[in-house]
């Protein structure tokens, strides 16, 4: 009676620290997310494993993925091309462990079609609440400068519409901690829960 | 921009240690919910202060707080009534707080009613996911024991259709731990904080 692992998605603007709020909640003993290893065409760097960092493939080979919807998401940086292999994803789900990605805002939104039931964390600035603040105590900065802010932040507020959880990065270990309550609560929930309970009394 | 705080309704059978979990819950130093004072008409015992412990009423006063809809759930037990008042927990939950009940599975019934946007949590007896061990190397118990236990479990299990969570009572410290992390959670759900964010930016 082995439950399905959780689709954990964190995204968010460029910038914002996605990458290190993962590495802190992975250097953490308590985490249990597995890490979706990415694929990509660029070259291992020093000390980089396949398998491990990355799945490393030519560009033929990605290209096959794509044409194939081996792919849950990907997209083409400075002339590599990076994605998220979507057998690695299922069956690490199936194995009843949850999956942590951490991708950029398109890459989320590509996966929310894929699986509109994964857990989508929006991380976001803490300028965000700043903002106010820096509105209302003005002069040190240009009206230029905030008007550019204001647009910035709306548009990222827009973006959350995609997500189930806003995270504030004001903090790390804050955010961890956030991401870790989330995961937790999502399992608890009871459409998630009583299906298991009421299918242990069927054993008969 | 104060936000509404939430109505944490804690329930389950009788004998789940409802109460237990309740008292662990408020003895942590980072737990800032507000604890929902009950009404009653029994007397006060030794060191109970009114408006502290409870508030204390005459059958007069609380039957009339029942007819003019101040109580959110009541019952009677052993010839008192006992009962939530709706003034103090919408108060609270006005002025920013979380608000914690912890009541009988009838009541929290009631409140669903009145408090759709509530938040249930079941506390579910251990029991429930040790039965099947005990079904499956029958012997120390008897058949009727066992069908009887079968018999309340499939009514607990029913009784969790009304909850948004479910919490195992299997150690009363992970208990309380997850439910921290439901109300966490909870609050981090985007559609409680986008429009925060967006009514801040509506601020010029």
């Amino acid at each position: 009676m082995k439950e399905r692992g959780l689709l954990i998605v964190l995204s968010g603007p460029s910038g914002v620290g996605k990458g290190t709020v993962r590495q802190a909640l992975f250097a953490q003993e308590d985490t249990k997310f597995e890490y979706s290893i990415s694929v990509t065409t660029r070259k291992p760097r020093q000390g980089e494993r396949d398998g491990i960092d990355y799945f490393f493939k030519t560009r033929e080979e990605f290209e096959n993925m794509i044409e194939n919807n081996k792919l849950l998401e990907w997209a083409e940086y400075v002339g590599n091309y990076y994605g998220t292999p979507v057998d690695y994803v299922e069956q690490t789900l199936e194995d009843g462990k949850d999956v942590f990605l951490e991708i950029e805002v398109q890459g989320a939104l590509q996966v929310r079609k894929a699986f509109p039931e994964g857990l989508f964390i929006f991380l976001a600035p803490p300028s965000l609440s700043e903002l106010k603040n820096r509105i209302v105590t003005r002069g040190t900065e240009t009206e230029a400068l905030i008007e550019n802010r204001m647009n910035a932040a709306k548009e990222e507020i827009e973006l959350m519409d995609a997500y189930d959880y806003v995270v504030e990065n004001d903090n790390i270990e804050l955010a961890c901690e956030r991401i870790k309550a989330i995961v937790l609560a999502e399992h608890l929930r009871r459409d998630r829960v009583a299906p298991r309970y009421k299918k242990m009394l069927e054993v008969e």
